[in-house]
C-alpha cells in the first residue's frame, strides 16, 4: 500500500529516467495501440544512432474496451515507455531502481521476468525479453528490440514499458482501476470512467463498419502517397491511422482472419518502407546523432596468482539474463555438448562433467582438471625418403620441405605409412598451463552458444536467446580469464538481483556452489523440480488438496527455469469463479499465470491454486498480489461468459456473417454454412444410426457458432470448449455438445481427436474447406510461410481420418471434390490433385517421425488417399516385416514384378505344360481366391500359401524368355498374374528386404 | 538567459500547477490545434463541476507549417494548458508565479495583459482576457473562458495557454525554434527538426486533397453518429478530426471563404450538440465531481475610526484586471456621468468630480465632500383636511392614514395643493453621515459599470469586461466600505504587479494620488497620452527620426491604455527589412506589436521603432526581447514575401482553382471570370479611353490572383495591397498594379475608394457578383448573422458609385441583371429587385447615418439606382431647401400632389378659359420647355420661375372641383401636369417644409 498517487508515479518515473539522462517527449497525436508505435521508438530505434528517450503514451486497444465495468481492462491504458539504445549494459537493474524510485519494496516482492516475446506483425517489428512480474502481475514488457519495419536493429535498443493501470492498482492495492488515486482526492474512474464507458460504446456498438472501412483505404493511400514522396514520418503517421482503424473495425467483429492477414502484410508492407526512408533520410543527412559505436573491450588486469599444481576443481558460469524456460534446457545441453566435446578433443585430463542451468545461469562443474595439457608431438609428412635423399644428400625436394617448415634439413625424421617411408618434421607440442587451455576452450564454447530464437544486443559478436552478462571461469584459485568479443571476466558471480549483495566473489572453485547455496540458488533443475513439486504438494495438502505433478508435467518444467529459488505459496480465490467451465479456470491459471490448479481427490478443482515464487520474498505480500492478479483473470473470463449467455445461438451464429474469412470465399458464416453442407455429403457411405444423424443435423447448423462469442473473440484456444458449453446451456442435447467441441479438434498436433462420428464429420468438413477454398484462392503454402495454417489443415485432416474408424472407407480425393463443388470460386481438378498430393506428403512425414522406416512408408504411401488404410497396412508390415511367411511372399512377389507387369494379356492355363508353370498357376489361381475384395497386407499373407514355394521354383526351373515367343509371352503373363495379386496392397518395389 | 532546457520548463509547469492542485493529464491522441481542445478542457469547462488541470498539448497547424525554415513558425508547437474552474480570483498573480518558476526575473521584463479575446467559431467557444506579453513576445493565452460548445460556462474558467517555444526561445535567447536546448545537449531541431520539415511537406504540398476531404466527411459521419447515440467523448473527439481534415485542407489552399462558413457552421453545430449531451450526461450522474459554490462573501469588520468633521476629499478607485483600450476609456465615462448623476441626486454637498482611467483602475475624484447629507423633510399627503377631522376630531379616514404612516393622529400636519388642503405626515429626513450615503451611492455606481462585450468571472452578480477584483473607496481618512456583490472594500491600492509591495496601503483619501505616484502610475490618460509621445519622439529624435503624432492618434490612443507608467525605449530592426513594403512593415509594427514606426523626414521608415514599456523594467533587456519578436514577424513575412516572387502571376491566379467560393458558385477562378466578364459588360455606356481599356482588360485577367500568393494567405487584410506589389514586380503597367489594388477597395467602412474607373468596375463587379450570387443561393443576411458580409458588400457598391463620377449613369438594377446572367444558377427576378431593395435601404441608412433629416433622405430615395444621383439631389436638396425659391416650388408642386395626381389624361389648353387657368399652363409649359431631359432639383428650381406664383394664383381664384365634370376634369388634369414636372426629382409628398 503506498499513498502515491498515478499522477506522482508517472512524474517519479520521469524524473528517474530523465535523470539518467532520457528525453521527455510528449505521447503521439494520433490513436496508437502501444508507446513502441510513437515515432520516438519506432523510428528512433531504426539505424545508427544513439537515443534514449521516456515518455507517456496512453495506448489505446479498442479490443480492450469493456464499458468500464471491468475492473482490469480497458480500452485506453497508459504505458510508460522508455528506450535505451545503444542496451547500456545493465538495463534490468536501471529498471529495477525505477521499482525503487516508484517506493516498491524489491526485497519483499517476487519481481521475475518472464519471456514474452514481442511481435507486432503489422509493423514488421519484434523483440525478445520479458514480462516483468511483480507477484504474478504483468507490470512491464522489456524487450531487447530486434527489429523494427521489417529492419533489423543494429545497435540493438532496450525497450521498457510499464503498464502504469496495472502498477498503481497493485501498489495502492484497489480491485478496480476505477478506484486507484490519479491525483490527491481524484480517482481514476472521476477523471477517466466516462470516457471509457463512451469509448467502449464506439467500438464494441457504434462504430460505422462501412465509414472504418473507408478510413482504413484513405489512410493507406495516403501512406502511399508520402512513401512515394519520400517523406516518412507522415507515412508513419497514416500507417499507424491504418492501424487505429484496423482495431477499431476489429472491434466491432469485422475482422476475419484472411483480413487481418490481408491488413498486416499491408501495414508490413508500407512500415518496411517507412523504415527504409527513415534510415536512408537520416543518412543523407549524416546520421546528425552520431553513431553508436561499439562498446570499448575492457582492459583487464590480472595479478599475477601463485601456481597451482595437480588437478584442479573447474567451474564455469555463464551469466544470462533470464532465459526462456526452453532455451534454459536447451542452452544446458548445448554447454554440456560443447564443453565434452572441447575437453575431449584437448589434451587435459579431467574427471566428470556436470552441467546444471537456472534461468539466469548455465554453470559446469568439472572435476580434476589436470594442471597442464599433456605434451604432444606432431609429424609433418613430406616427401617420399626415397626421393628425398641422394646419396645422403638431401634433395631438392627433401630442401624445399624443411625450408618451408622452418626446419634445417638435419632435422628431418622418417615416418613410415602403408609400408613407404617418407620424410618428415617432428615437432614436440609441450602441454599449456590447464588456464591457458582453458580460455581457449571456454572462449570457444561461450561464442558458440546458440537458440532457437537468437538476439543481439549490445555485444558486437555474441548473439544469444538474452543478453549474456558475465562469465566467472574458476580453475581451483586461479581465475580463467576467458574473454570473449565485449565480455570480461570477473571472480565473482550474481545472485538475486534484489540481495543485499547482488555480486558475491568467488575467490576460488571451491567457494562456487557454496556461494550459490548461500543465497539459496538451487542450481540442479533435477533438484529444482523436486522441491518444486514437493512444496507444491505441502501446500495444496493444507486445504485437503493435491497437484497431479504428471498431468502437469510441462507446466513444471516451465516453472523449473523461471525460478532459481523456488517458494511454494498457496493463494486461494472465491470459489464463486468455480461456476466458471474448467477449461476456462485451468486455461487462465496454467497459460497466464503458470499457476499450479488443485484439485480434491475426485479431481475437482479446489478454490485454491499454488505459485512458485522466486527468492526471498513476503509470502503475504506475494500471496495477496498473486490473489489479486487472478481474481482480475477470472473476473475478465467470467465477464465473457456472462456476457456470452445472455446471447442465443442463432444470434452468434448470425455474427459470423460480420467476419470476413476472405474476400474471395466470403464470410465465416458462409464458411460455416460449406462444413454444414460438406459434412452431410460425407455421410454417404458412412453408415449412421438416428440418432447420430440428428446430432448431425443439428450440429452442423450452429456448427462454429462460438466464433461470435466474445469469449472466443477473446481466447481464440477456447473455440469448441465454449461451443459445447453454451450449447449444452441452450440445452441442446450432449452429442450436439459434443459435435460441436469435436468439430474444432484436433487444435494441435497430438490433440485429442473427435469421439463421435458427427464430430468427426464436421472437423473433417471444416479443414477440407479449408484446404480446398485457399488453396484455390491464395495457393498452398510453399517455403516457412504458412499464414493460413493449411499444413495445420492437412495434419487435422489425416489424423481425423487415422482415427476415425467409421471413415475408414473414406476417399479423401472424393471429398476434396466434394468440398471443391461446394465453394463460391471455380475450382481445377489440378488444385484437388495438388491438395491431394498435399496431403500424402504430410502423411509421409507423419510416418516418418513416427519412426517408420522411408521404404516401408514408402510402400504404404500408395494408400493416402485413406490414410487410416495406409496406416493400417503400415501397422501390418511393420508387424510382419520380420516373419518368414511374409518376407518369402514379398521377395516372391518382388522377384515376379521385376520380371513382369501387372495388367498385361492373360494365359491360358490350359497351355501350361511345365509342372512348375502348373503349380505357379495352381498356387496363385488359389491365393487369389482366397483374397477378398479389397485385401490388405494381412489378408494377403494368409492367402499366400504356398505360392512363395511355387514362385520359387517356377524360377528354378523355368526359362521365363523362352526362345519360343509365344511360350515367353505365357510365362510372362503367368508372373505377370502373380505379381498382380500384390497389387494395390503395398508398393512392393519400394519395399527393401 | 537561463540554462533551463524545454523539457525542465514542462516539468517546472506541471509542477508548479500540480502544486496548486492542478491535476495532469496527457496530450489529446489525436492532431488539435490547440490544448483547448482537449476534452480535459473543452467538456469539462462545461456544467457545474469544479476541474482544475495542466496539461502539454502539442498544437499541429498546418498552416504554420513552413519547413522548419522559419526561425518562428511551426508546424506544430508546444502549448502548456491550465484550467482552473473556478476562477480562483487571483490567477493573474498565479501566473507571474509560475514564470517566476521558470525563472524569468518579472522585475526586470515588461510583462503585460494585452486585449486578447479568443474565438473558436468551430467550436462555438469564446473568451476574454489577454496576450500575455514578455517584452513584446506574446508567450502566453490568458483567458476567462466565456462559451463552449455554444453554451455560456456557469461557472467560468480561467484559461491560460503558455507557448512554450516563444518562451524558450526567449528564456534560452535563440533566435531559431531547432536552436533551443530541448533537454540537456540535445536541441529542439535534433528532436523535432526532420518532423517539422516532412509534416510541412504534407500540409503544404502533398497532403492529397480529395482524400481529405473524404476524411472530413465520414468524420462528420461519425460525429452525428455518436451524437444521435447519446456519446458526447468519441462525438467530440471525431469533431477534432475534422477540424483538423479542415485545416489541412485549408493549408493545402483548397478552402474558399464560403467552405470555411459552411465548414464552421457545421462543426459549431455539432459541438454544440456534443456540448449538450455532455452536460446532460454529467447531470444524469448527478455531476459526480460536485458543483461549484459561489465564492463566500467575506465578512469584513471595521476598526472604529474617529469621526471626521467638514468636507473630505473622495477617492474613489476600481481596479479591474487589465481592459482593453476602448473600454478603459468607455468604462472612465461612464463612471463619470454614473457617479455624477447620483451626487447631483444625492444630498451630499462636493466640488469638483474627477474620473481618470489606466488599463488596471478608474479612479474617481471628488473634493470637499461634506461631512453629512443635508436635512430633508418629506410630506405624505393623506386625506382632504375636511374629510378629516369632523368638529375637531379625526375621522376614521384620518385615523387610518396616521395609523397606516406609524404616527398618531396628532401628529398629522397640513399641506395645501391647488387650492386644496390635505391633511399630511411630515417626516424629517436627517442627512446621513457622508460614509453611509457614499457606500449606497458607489455601490451603485460598481454595480452598474458594464462594457461593450461583457464577462463573467468568479462573481455571481458582477459583469464587465474584465474581473473587478478590488474597489477602494476612501473619504478623508475614513473608509467607505462599498460592498458589491463579493467584492469587498479595503483601505489599500494596486501597483505593478512586480514591485516590492504590489499592494499599497491607502490610510486616506489624500495618500492615494501620492501612492500612485510613488509607485510611478500615471493616472491621468491626457498626461500619459503626452508623456508617450514626448518620450517616443526623443527616442526617434536619437536616430534623427520622427513619429507622426497625429498619423498614428488611434495607435496612440491604444497605448495610453495598454501601460499605467510608459517608459519609452528605442529598438532597431535590420536595414535589409526595408526591402518590404511598406505596408507590411507598418501593419507588423502597429497591428500586431503596438510600436511606432519611426519615419525620416522625407516620410520613409527607418530601421528603428519605438516601444513604449511598462512599469519599472530594464531597458536593455526590454530592448532586445522586443527586437528579437520584430525580427521573428519580419521574417516571417520576408519568407513569404519571397516564396510569392517566385511565383509566376499565372500560377497564382491559377491557384484560384483550388479555392472554393461557394458550392453552388463554384471556385475562385470561377468567381474571378465573372467580376472579370461583369466589369466589361458594366463599360457599355461608359466613357474609358484607349488606355483605360487596355488596362481593364488586362486587370480583368488576373483580378483577385493575389489570393493565391502566401502573404495574402496569411495576411488577408493585405489582399489588394500584395495584388499590386506582385504585380509591379512582374512589371504590369502601373494603371494595372493600380486597378488590382482598387478592385478590393472599400475593404471597410471609411475606406478609400478606386480613383480610376477601371479599378471602380473591378471593385463594384465584385461585390454585386457578390450580392447576386449568394442571394441566389444562400440568401440575403437577416437578423445580425451575415456570414459572407453581404452588408458591407452592399455598402462598398454604394460607396463606390457614389465615389466614382464615370459611373454616374450606371443603373444598379441594370447591372445586377448582368451579374445575375453571369451566375452558374438560374436567378429569379425577384432575387434581383430584392438585391435592389436590400442596397436601397442601406443608401438610405447611411443617408441617416450622415445626418441628414429623414424626409429629406426619403425625398431623395427614389434615386437609389443611381446612388450617385441620389447623393447628388440630397446635396441640391441640403443646398435649396432653405431658399424661398425651393420652398415656394416644392409647395406648389406638393399643392399640386395633394390634388391631383401625374400621368392622368391631358388637357386641351384652347379650352382653358379662366386667366389663373392660363397662367398656370403657360408658367408650366414655360418651366416644363426649360427643362433637361433628366432634370435634377437644381434643373426643376431654375426653371421653376413663376410656377409658385401661378400655382398660389390658381388655386386663390379656381375652384377645381367644380360642378361640371368637364371642367372639373380639365382642372385635374391642368394641376397633374404641374404635378408631373417634379416627377421622378423628389418624392415630393415625403418632403416636410
Amino acid at each position: 500500500m503506498t499513498d502515491l498517487t498515478m499522477q506522482d508515479a508517472l512524474s517519479r518515473l520521469s524524473a528517474y529516467w530523465g535523470g539518467l539522462g532520457c528525453l521527455t517527449v510528449q505521447p503521439m497525436n494520433t490513436e496508437v495501440g502501444a508507446g513502441t508505435l510513437n515515432p520516438a521508438t519506432a523510428l528512433r530505434v531504426l539505424g545508427p544512432e544513439p537515443w534514449k528517450v521516456a515518455y507517456v503514451e496512453p495506448s489505446v486497444r479498442p479490443d480492450d474496451a469493456r464499458y468500464g465495468q471491468n475492473p482490469n481492462r480497458i480500452q485506453c491504458h497508459t504505458q510508460f515507455q522508455v528506450i535505451l539504445k545503444p542496451d547500456p549494459g545493465n538495463p534490468q537493474e536501471l529498471y529495477l531502481g525505477s521499482l525503487v524510485a516508484l517506493g516498491v519494496d524489491i526485497t519483499k516482492h517476487d519481481v521475475r521476468f518472464v519471456e514474452d516475446n514481442w511481435a507486432s506483425p503489422a509493423l514488421g517489428a519484434w523483440g525478445l525479453g520479458w514480462e516483468v512480474w511483480l507477484d504474478g502481475l504483468e507490470i512491464t514488457q522489456f524487450t531487447y528490440f530486434q527489429q523494427a519495419g521489417g529492419i533489423t536493429l543494429n545497435p540493438v535498443s532496450v525497450e521498457i514499458t510499464y503498464g502504469m493501470e496495472r502498477i498503481l492498482m497493485a501498489l495502492q492495492g484497489v480491485r478496480h482501476f476505477k478506484d486507484i488515486e490519479y491525483a490527491p482526492g481524484i480517482s481514476y474512474g472521476e477523471v477517466f470512467g466516462q470516457t471509457e464507458y463512451e469509448m467502449s460504446r464506439y467500438y464494441l456498438d457504434d462504430a460505422d463498419v462501412p465509414t472504418n472501412r473507408e478510413l482504413l483505404s484513405a489512410y493507406a493511400a495516403e501512406a502511399q502517397r508520402m512513401i512515394d514522396a519520400g517523406l516518412p514520418i507522415p507515412a508513419h503517421s497514416f500507417v499507424l491511422k491504418m492501424s487505429h482503424a484496423f482495431n477499431v473495425l476489429d472491434a466491432r467483429g469485422a475482422v476475419s482472419t484472411a483480413d487481418r492477414t490481408n491488413e498486416f502484410a499491408r501495414m508490413r508492407r508500407l512500415s518496411n518502407a517507412v523504415a527504409k526512408l527513415w534510415i536512408a533520410t537520416r543518412e543523407k543527412e549524416g546520421f546528425p546523432l552520431g553513431q553508436v559505436a561499439p562498446p570499448p573491450m575492457t582492459a583487464t588486469t590480472w595479478c599475477e596468482q601463485p601456481e597451482q599444481v595437480g588437478p584442479q576443481l573447474l567451474v564455469f558460469e555463464i551469466g544470462v539474463e533470464e532465459m526462456p524456460p526452453a532455451e534454459a534446457r536447451d542452452a544446458r545441453q548445448q554447454i554440456e555438448t560443447a564443453l565434452t566435446t572441447r575437453l575431449e578433443a584437448g589434451r587435459l585430463t579431467y574427471g566428470t562433467v556436470q552441467v546444471r542451468a537456472t534461468p539466469r545461469r548455465i554453470a559446469a562443474i568439472v572435476t580434476d582438471v589436470s594442471d597442464r595439457e599433456t605434451d604432444a608431438v606432431t609429424t609433418v609428412r613430406g616427401p617420399r625418403a626415397s626421393a628425398a635423399f641422394k646419396d645422403g644428400m638431401p634433395t631438392a625436394a627433401a630442401l624445399g620441405f624443411a625450408r618451408s617448415n622452418g626446419v634445417s634439413p638435419d632435422d628431418l625424421a622418417t615416418v613410415t605409412a602403408d609400408g613407404v617411408a617418407y620424410v618428415c618434421v617432428q615437432r614436440e607440442e609441450p602441454g599449456r598451463p590447464a588456464v591457458d587451455a582453458l580460455v581457449e576452450a571456454l572462449s570457444i564454447v561461450v561464442g558458440g552458444l546458440r537458440s532457437a530464437k537468437n538476439m543481439r544486443w549490445s555485444d558486437p559478436e555474441l548473439v544469444f536467446t538474452r543478453p549474456i552478462r558475465w562469465v566467472l571461469a574458476m580453475w581451483g584459485n586461479e581465475l580463467v580469464p576467458v574473454t570473449v568479443s565485449r565480455l570480461s571476466p570477473g571472480a565473482s558471480t550474481r545472485v538475486h538481483r534484489n540481495a543485499d549483495q547482488p555480486s558475491v566473489s568467488v575467490s576460488s572453485a571451491n567457494e562456487y556452489l557454496p556461494a550459490l547455496a548461500a543465497a539459496g540458488i538451487l542450481l540442479d533443475e533435477t533438484v529444482r523440480r523436486k522441491v518444486i513439486i514437493d512444496a507444491a504438494r505441502a501446500e495444496a495438502d493444507k486445504v485437503n488438496g493435491s497437484i497431479d505433478a504428471d498431468g502437469e508435467a510441462s507446466l513444471l518444467d516451465q516453472i523449473t527455469f523461471l525460478v532459481e529459488q523456488p517458494t511454494a505459496i498457496l493463494g486461494d480465490f472465491d470459489p464463486r469463479y468455480l461456476g466458471l467451465p474448467d477449461a476456462i479456470l485451468t486455461t487462465v491459471m496454467r497459460k497466464h499465470q503458470r499457476y499450479l490448479p488443485v484439485r480434491d481427490g475426485q479431481g475437482q478443482l479446489l478454490p485454491h491454486f499454488v505459485v512458485i515464487a522466486n527468492g526471498v520474498i513476503d509470502s503475504a505480500t506475494v500471496q495477496a498480489g498473486n490473489e489479486a492478479v487472478l481474481r482480475a483473470r477470472f473476473e475478465d473470463a467470467a465477464f465473457f461468459y456472462r456476457a456470452d449467455q445472455t446471447i442465443p445461438i442463432a444470434t452468434m451464429r448470425e455474427r459470423l456473417h460480420r467476419l470476413t474469412f476472405t474476400d474471395k470465399l466470403g464470410s465465416m458464416a458462409d464458411r460455416a454454412d460449406r462444413i454444414a453442407a460438406l459434412a452431410q455429403v460425407l455421410t454417404s457411405g458412412i453408415p449412421l444410426g438416428e440418432r447420430e444423424k440428428a446430432t448431425l443435423e443439428r450440429a452442423a447448423q450452429i456448427v462454429k457458432f462460438d466464433l461470435g462469442s466474445q469469449m472466443v473473440t477473446e481466447m481464440t484456444s477456447l473455440a469448441g470448449v465454449m461451443g459445447r458449453e453454451y450449447a449444452l446451456y441452450a440445452d441442446e442435447t450432449t452429442d450436439v455438445g459434443a459435435a460441436i467441441f469435436e468439430a474444432e479438434l484436433p487444435r494441435h498436433s497430438g490433440d485429442q481427436l473427435p469421439q463421435s462420428t458427427p464430430g468427426a464429420l464436421l472437423a473433417l468438413a471444416d479443414k477440407l474447406d479449408s484446404l480446398i477454398g485457399l488453396a484455390a484462392t491464395v495457393g498452398l503454402p510453399t517455403g516457412s510461410s504458412d499464414p493460413f495454417a493449411l499444413r495445420r489443415a492437412a495434419v487435422g485432416t489425416i489424423a481425423i481420418h487415422r482415427g476415425t474408424p467409421a471413415l475408414a472407407g473414406l476417399s479423401l480425393r472424393d471429398a476434396l471434390a466434394e468440398a471443391a463443388r461446394l465453394q463460391p470460386v471455380p475450382v481445377a481438378s489440378e488444385t484437388i490433385g495438388a491438395v491431394g498430393e498435399f496431403l500424402a506428403r504430410r502423411l509421409e512425414q507423419q510416418f516418418l517421425e513416427e519412426g517408420h522406416a522411408v521404404d516401408r512408408v514408402r510402400a504404404v504411401i500408395i494408400h493416402a488417399d485413406r490414410p487410416s488404410t495406409a496406416d493400417r497396412v503400415l501397422r501390418q508390415l511393420t508387424d510382419l516385416i520380420e516373419t518368414p511367411d511374409f518376407r518369402r511372399l514379398a521377395a516372391a512377389l518382388q522377384r515376379a514384378r521385376r520380371i513382369s507387369t501387372t495388367g498385361g494379356p492373360a494365359y491360358n492355363p490350359v497351355t501350361l505344360t511345365e509342372p512348375a508353370e502348373q503349380y505357379l498357376h495352381e498356387a496363385a489361381s488359389r491365393t487369389a481366391n482366397d483374397l477378398p475384395e479389397h485385401p490388405d497386407l494381412g489378408d494377403l499373407v494368409a492367402a499366400g500359401g504356398d505360392l512363395p514355394a511355387a514362385v520359387d521354383t517356377f524360377f528354378d526351373d523355368i526359362l521365363v524368355m523362352a526362345d519360343d515367343p509365344e511360350v515367353r509371352a505365357r510365362r510372362l503373363a503367368l508372373v505377370g498374374a502373380v505379381a498382380a495379386l500384390g497389387e494395390g496392397v503395398l508398393d512392393w518395389q519400394a519395399l527393401k528386404l
